[in-house]
C-alpha cells in the first residue's frame, strides 16, 4: 500500500466512509500474508518495483513450494530464491522454475529485461570465487541490470586484470569477488571512478579463516569508494549493485 | 591524464612526432609528484572530477602542509584533510583552511556546489555516533552532495524513526551510522528503497568490542540493499554515497 | 527435601531421636540418586515445583533412558529431555514420550496447566529460527506457561512487526528469537515494557560466524530492559521467561 | 501518549472534531522533542511508568545539561544519568543532582519508594566488581526496587557465598556480578529457585580479555535460569531486574 | 642413556678405550630409533621410570604398529596410545592390546602398581566429560597412581559435590574436567587444599566455542593452586597428575 | 576451623551442650570477617597452613590497608599482597611492610622458612619476562620454598639453556616464564622429569596479542607434564609450585 | 613477453612497422589465454624460468584438465597442480601425470634437475605434519632445489634434533613444519645461520585451533630471520625456500 | 665457539691435553657471558659473521647500557638496539652511539660495507608505514646490505608502483610494508620474480584490529613467494632480507 492508498484510506475514515476498525483490520492484514511460518510481504514488489525474494537456506522444500505458490497467487510472477541446494531445488513442483546450479538459485517468472543506466561489471580473484560471482551476476540480472562477467583475473598477475581496464573503467558499478587476501577490490577501485562493491568469498584456507581475511582486508581498503557485504553474499552485492544501477534521477525515479 | 590526451599521445609516437623515450618520460613523471616521503596523485582530481584527499592520522603537521602545497602548487585547489586532530590543526600553515572540530575534518578550497541526482540522507543511531556521521556529511557535500541529517533515531524507540520516513523514503543514498547492536542499518533498509550504506561507529563498551559488534550485525543485515564500511570511516561512507549520487547516467557521465 | 523437612530432621538429632550418623547417611543420599555416569538430584521438583531437565545432547539413548526411568520410580512423572535427536528418540523405550521434531525436544508427563501470572510472546525473526524459538516456546509451555507465537517477523519489514504490537503490549515476557543481524530484540524492547529475553539463534552464513554476529548485537542492545541467553539455548531462554511468569508475589511463591 | 490518548485522539478524527492535518501534527511532534542532537523520547514515562535515561558517557556536560533540563520542563522530575565521570558530574549545572561516585551515577528526583513485589539480591565475586554491581543496585533503587547487597561471596570460597544462602533463597531476582571466571553466576542459580541475572564485570587480566572470560563462562552456565547483559552493564541488569520485580499480575500492571 | 653411562663413555674416550668416532656415532644413534617416519625415545622409560606414549590421532594403523612393535623389541613392554579410533584400533595387530572405547587409549603391557604418594581424584561437572575424563583417569593409573572418580558432581547442584567433601579434602592433587562454564575447577579449588589441574572439556554449544568458554574460565580462576592443560586434553591432565603424585622427596626420587 | 574442631562442635549439638541456633551462629560467622566491602577468610590459614594473599589491584590503598589490619588483629600476621603498585605501596600504613618493587609484591611477616620437598626452578626465556618471574619466586618463598632462579635463556640460544641442564633436572617443580613464542616451557618440559607449570607473559607486540600467543603455545606443548596458568600470573604459578613442593606424602601433610 | 621482447615490440611501433591496433591485440591476447572460467599466464614460466602452478582445490577436475591441456599446447610440459585430492587425481586423463598422495600433489613434465646454490631441509615436529612437508618438499624439488627431510624431530625431545646439527648447519634454506605450539621454528633458527621458513600446520586439537596456535608462535619467534606462510602452505613454504635457493647473483640471474 | 674450534677442543681432550673438566668448564662458561638479568651470546657474531642485536623495549635503560658495554668489552664493536625510544636513548651513555628517531633503532660500530649478492628494495604503502620500514631498511644496511626505499606505492594508484618496476624487477629480495589491507605484498610479488618478504604495520583503525587485517591479507596472498613476520616487525623482516642477500653459494659461504 503506496502512501497514495494510505491518505485515500485515512480520508475515508474522516469521512466516515470507513470505520476505524474495518480500517484498522485492512491496515494491519494488507501488506502481509500469513502462512504461520512465513510471513510475505506481498507489497514490496509495489514499493520497489522489483521482484520477490526467498532465502532458501533455511527453507525446506516444502515451506519455499508454499511461498512461491501464495506469491504466485498474489500476482507475483518473478521470484527469486537464493541458496538453494540441488536437493532441494530437484524436490521443487513450481511450474516455470528455472535453476542456476553454480550459483544455487532459483527464479521463475524470467529475468527482468535491462533497464538500468549503465552495466555492472562483475569481477573475480580466481576460477574458485565464480559460483558466489554468478550468484550476484545473476542476482542483478533479475532486477533489471546488464552484467559484464570479467573472471580470474587476480592481482597476483596483475596484467590480467589491466587488460580489462576498458571495460571497469566504463562500469557503472563494479563488484571485486575475491577470497583469499581479497586484494582485487582496491587494485580495482584504485582504477575505476565508480562504486565498487567488495564481495568477500570463502575461498582459501587456513588463516583464511572462512574468508575473514578477505573481508578484513576489503573493509580496510586503502582506496576509496569500496562498501563491502558479507562473505559469500553474492546476492546482496548484486542486488544492491542493481539499486545503484537503478537510483532515480532528480529526486524521482 | 584522461584517456584521450593519452590516445593523443600515443598518437604521436606513432607519428614520430615524439620519441618513445620522451612519452616515457612524461607517462611516468605526469600523474605523480614525489615529495620523498609521498607520492601525490595530482591526477585523480583530472580522471574522477572532484578532489584529492590526504589521510591525515599517520602524518605529522609537517608532512601534511608539504602534501597540501604541492597540490596548490599543481592547481588542485580543493583538498580534504581526514582524521585531522585538533593540534595538527592549529600547528597547520595553510591560507584558506576550514577545521571541522567535531568531524576532525579540513579543507581547503570550499565546499563543492551541490551537482548530484539527489539528497544523502545521514542518521545515527545516538548522539555519541554524531562525530563519525559528521564526517560522512562533510565529505559528501566536500564532494559536491546535498545531505540531510536526521540524529540520535535510534531503533530503541522506533517512533523517532518512524517519524522521519518522510526523508528516507525520498533519499538518494542513506548513510546509516551506529555503534553498539548497530541495528539501525537494517530497520532503515526494510523502510528505504535505496542504497543504504551501513556506517559502524565504535561507540559502545565492554562486548562491543570497539565497534565490531555494530560491524557483524551490520554485515549480517537480514535487509537487502545494505553494504558496510570500515568501523568509524565517515569518510568512506560518504565518499561512495556521493560518488552513487553522481553515477554517470547512459554509460556517461 | 525442602527446607521444612530438614528443620524437622535436624530437630530429630537435636532431640535425640537421630543419631548423626544416621542422619549424616539419610542428607546425603536423599537428594541425589547415583547411577555411576549421572548425579539425578530428584529433590529438585520439590525445591522449585516444576519437572526436571534431562540435557541429552551428550549422553548416549541408553544413558538417557536410564536417568529418566530412575526419575519415573523416585516419582519424578515429567521430564523433559532436551537437544534429543530424531534417531535417539526412536530408539528410546520410554513409556508416554512425547517427542517434538522440529524443538528436537522429549516430554513425558504431559504439559502442565497454565499457571503464570500472564503470557510469553515469542516471537522470531525469520523461519529459519523457528527450531530454537519452539524450544523456547515448549520449555516455557512444560512449566506452566502459555505461550503466544509470533513468527517472520524479522526487523526487514518493520510494518509485519508493528501489525503484532498488541500482542507486544500485553505479555509478561517476551523472547526475541533471531538470528544473522539480531536486531530484533532491541526493536521489541524499544516497543515493549516488560523484560525481554534476547535468544541469538545460528541462522546465518559468513560472518555471522554461528550466531556470534546476533549474540553480540542482543548483549550491545541500546534498548534497556534486555538480557540474553547462549545462541541457540532455547531452554535456557523459555525456562527463564517461565520463572519471571510465575515470580512469587510479596516474597512468597 | 499510551493506548488511551490514542484511542482518543482517534476517536475525535473520526467524528470530525480533529483534522487529519493536526492529527498527524500532534502524533509526530509529540513522543519526541528535538533537541538537534538528540531526540527525547519525554512520553516513555508515561508508557514504561517509570523515570528516563540518559547514557552519558558519550555526551558532552553540556549536552547532558541541556537534555535533563528540557525533560525537567516536560514534567520529567526524575532522571537518571549513566556513566557519568567525576569530571562532566561536576561541570554539570543541574538543580538537586545527586551524584553517586563509585557508581558513576546521577540522580535528579531521588529515588523511588520501594513497590516492587519483592526485594532484588545483588552479589559480587570480589572487591572489584563492587562499582559495577553498584550501578546495578542504585538503578534497581532508582526504579523502585528493594536492594540487598552482599559483596566479595566469590566461589573460591564457597562458604561464604553459603553464609547467605537465606537471603538468596528469599530474593525476587539476584544479580550476580563477578569478574575473572564469572562461576558465581552458576553458583547461584544451582541455589537460588529464581531468576539469576548474570553481570559480567571486567575485572581481571591476561585472558580475561577485559571481562570476556566471565560473559562466555556466564552464557554457558550449566545452571538453568540464567541470562546475561554486556561487561560492566550495570545499569542493564538493574534496570531488567526492577522490570521483573514489577512485572504486572493478571495480564494487568 | 643416563649421566652415569655418560661419564663411562666419556671416560672412554679420554683414556683412548673409544676413539671419537666411534663415541660420537654411539651417542649420535643410541638415545634416537630411526623408523623413517617417526624418531622413537626408546631411552625415555630409563629416563622417567615410565612407559612410552604415543599420540594416535594423526598416524595410520600401519604407523602405529610399527612404532609399538619397535618399542617392544627395544624392550619396552608398556605402551599407552592416545587418540586412537575404534576403527583403527580394531585394524592393529598387537598382541596384548587392551583397548578402552570411552577413553579411546590402548594399552600394553597392562596397569602399573599404584606407587604414588597418595590418590587422585577425577571428578566431572557432566556426564558429557566423562570420556575425556576417563582419557584421564587411565593415563593416571597407567603411570602407576591410584585415581577416585567422582563423576556429574556440576556446580548447577553444589549439594551432589558438597556430598564428596571428604575424598576431595584427602585427595593428592584434583583434576577437575567441565565444558561449558568450567566453574568446577574453581569450585573445587576453593574447597580443596591440593594442587588442582583444570581440564577444559569441549561439551557445550553457541558460545562454549568448542571448549574456549571453560578453558578461559580455568585460566582465570578466581581461586589459587589452579593449572590448566588444553581442551579435551585428557592424557596431558592425567600425565601431569601422576606426576606430581610420584614427586621425588628430599630430592631424590 | 578444622575438621576436628568441627566434629567437637556437633558433638556438643548432639549431647546438647549447644544449642542448634548457638552453633549455627559459630559456624556462619566465624571463618569470615565481614568488613562490609570484603569477607575474609580468616580460617585459610588454618586450613591451608599457608598465609592469606590480598589480591591488591581492583582494591584502593584504603580497603588493602583495613583488610591487611583485620587480618593481623585475628593473629594472621603474614600476609602476601600482590598486583600492588609503587604509588599504593607508598601510600600503605601498615607496619613491617616490605615491598618488592620488581614483583609488585607487598609481605608482612617476612619469609617462611623453606619446608618443601626439594628446589623450585623458575626460568625466563627473556629479560622483559622477569617481573612476573620475580612474582612467581616471591610468592614460592613466600610459602616456604627454596626457589633457583635462571633467566634469560630463550630458545633462540638453546646452548644458553642446556649450560643449566643439571639445576633443571634436579628441580622439584620447574616454573617456565616466557612471552613471545613462548617455546620455552615445551623445551623444558622435554629435558626435565617434573611437573612444569608455563607461565606465559605479556612481553612481546603485534601478534602476540598481549600474550595470547605464548598462552596457545603453552597449552599446546608437544611435551607431557606441563600445565599452564593466566597470562602474567605470577602468582599462581608460583602458588601451585609451592603446594606441589609441600604435598603430602602417604595420603597424610 | 619479456621485456627484450616488449622493446623490440615497441620499436616496431615507432618505426611504423606495426600498428598500434595491432600491437595493442598482440600485447592484450598474448600473455593470458582466456578459458573462460580461467586465465592462464602463459608467459609465467619465461619471465620466472619455471613452471606453472594449478591451485587444485577449488576447481573442478573438468576444470583442472582443460588449463593442464593448454598449458601443454602453449608449450608448457611442467606443470603442478596443488590441493589435488585423490579422487580428482582418479577422474583426471592428463598424459605423464604424476600423482604425490601424501602430498595431494600431481606433477607433469617430471621434476627439474637440481640446480641450486645448496640444499634445502625440510624438517618436522611429528610425524602428522608429513603430508605439508612433503608439499613442500615436492615443490622445492620441482622448482629445482635438492631436499632433504628431517621429520619428527620436535622438541619435547631436543636431542632428536640435535643430532641433526650438521645436516641444519649446512642446509642454504630450512623449512620448519610444526603444529600444535610450533616451537620448532625458533629453535632450529637460534641453531641454523640461514634464512628458516616457518610453515604451521593444523596437527593438534582444542586451542590449537586449525593451526593457528603454531602459526602465532612462529610469528613471534624470539629467534631472528624466521618468516612465515599460511597454515599448511606447504607448496607457499617449497616454492619460496627454492626461490632463495635460485636467487641471482651479482644482480644478475 | 665454531666447528673448527670444538673440533680442536675435543682432539685435545683425546690426546689427553686437556681435562675432562677442564674441557666441560670451557664449553659451559664460553659462549654466554652472564649478567644476572641477561646471557649475552657473544659467540652469535662468530657463528653468524654478523653483529649482535639488543631487543630494547622491555629492558631499562641500565639495562641496555650494561649489555652493550659487556659486549664491546668482549670485542663485539657493532651492536644493533632495536625498539629504542628517544628517551631511553636520550638517558643512554655509550660512546659512538648513533640514534634513528624514526626507526627507533640505536647503532653502535657503524653500517657495515654492503657485501651481498645485491640489492634490497623496501617499499610501503603508505607514508605511516615510514617508521617501519625504516627499522627494516636501516637494519638490512647495519648487516651489510645495500637498500633502496620506494616510499608511498599503495595499491590505490596502482600506477605509483608500476612507476618503479624496474627497480623492482631488478631487486634480491623486496620487502613489502603496508597496513590497512596489505594488498601490496601480492601485487609485489606478482610483479617481482624474487622472494617478498610482507611486513605488515599496525597503521589503520577500525577492523584493521592494529595490524591483524594486514597480517591476514599477506599469509593469504595469492601470489607465490611470499612470506610473513610479525606485525611491525621491522627488524625482522630486514635482518632474514640480509640474510637472504648473504647465502652462501655452493654450499659455502
Amino acid at each position: 500500500m503506496d502512501r497514495n492508498e494510505l491518505a485515500a484510506l485515512l480520508e475515508d475514515v474522516a469521512r466516515g466512509k470507513l470505520s476505524v476498525d474495518a480500517a484498522e483490520l485492512r491496515l494491519r492484514q494488507q501488506p502481509v500474508r500469513e502462512l504461520g511460518f512465513a510471513n510475505i510481504d506481498t507489497h514490496r514488489a509495489v514499493r520497489t518495483g522489483a521482484g520477490e525474494v526467498v532465502f532458501g537456506a533455511p527453507k525446506t522444500a516444502g515451506q519455499i513450494e508454499a511461498i512461491v505458490r501464495a506469491m504466485h497467487e498474489d500476482g507475483q510472477e518473478r521470484v527469486l530464491i537464493t541458496r538453494l541446494s540441488p536437493e532441494k531445488a530437484e524436490a521443487l513442483d513450481i511450474a516455470g522454475l528455472e535453476y542456476y546450479e553454480t550459483a544455487q538459485l532459483g527464479i521463475t517468472g524470467g529475468m527482468k529485461q535491462p533497464d538500468g543506466h549503465g552495466r555492472i561489471v562483475v569481477a573475480t580473484g580466481g576460477t574458485g570465487d565464480i559460483p558466489v560471482a554468478e550468484e550476484a551476476a545473476l542476482t542483478a540480472e533479475f532486477f533489471g541490470s546488464e552484467v559484464q562477467r570479467i573472471y580470474d583475473v587476480g592481482v597476483a598477475g596483475i596484467h590480467r586484470l589491466l587488460a580489462h581496464m576498458d571495460e571497469i573503467m566504463q562500469a557503472e558499478v563494479v563488484i571485486a569477488a575475491a577470497g583469499m587476501e581479497g586484494a582485487l577490490a582496491s587494485v580495482i577501485a584504485g582504477l575505476a571512478d565508480c562504486p565498487v562493491i567488495a564481495l568477500p568469498t570463502s575461498v582459501g584456507y587456513g588463516a583464511s579463516f572462512g574468508g575473514v581475511s578477505a573481508l578484513l582486508s576489503m573493509l580496510n581498503s586503502c582506496a576509496s569508494g569500496v562498501s563491502v557485504v558479507n562473505i559469500d553474499n553474492g546476492f546482496g552485492a548484486g542486488y544492491q549493485a542493481s539499486m545503484i544501477n537503478h537510483i532515480r534521477i532528480g529526486g524521482k525515479e
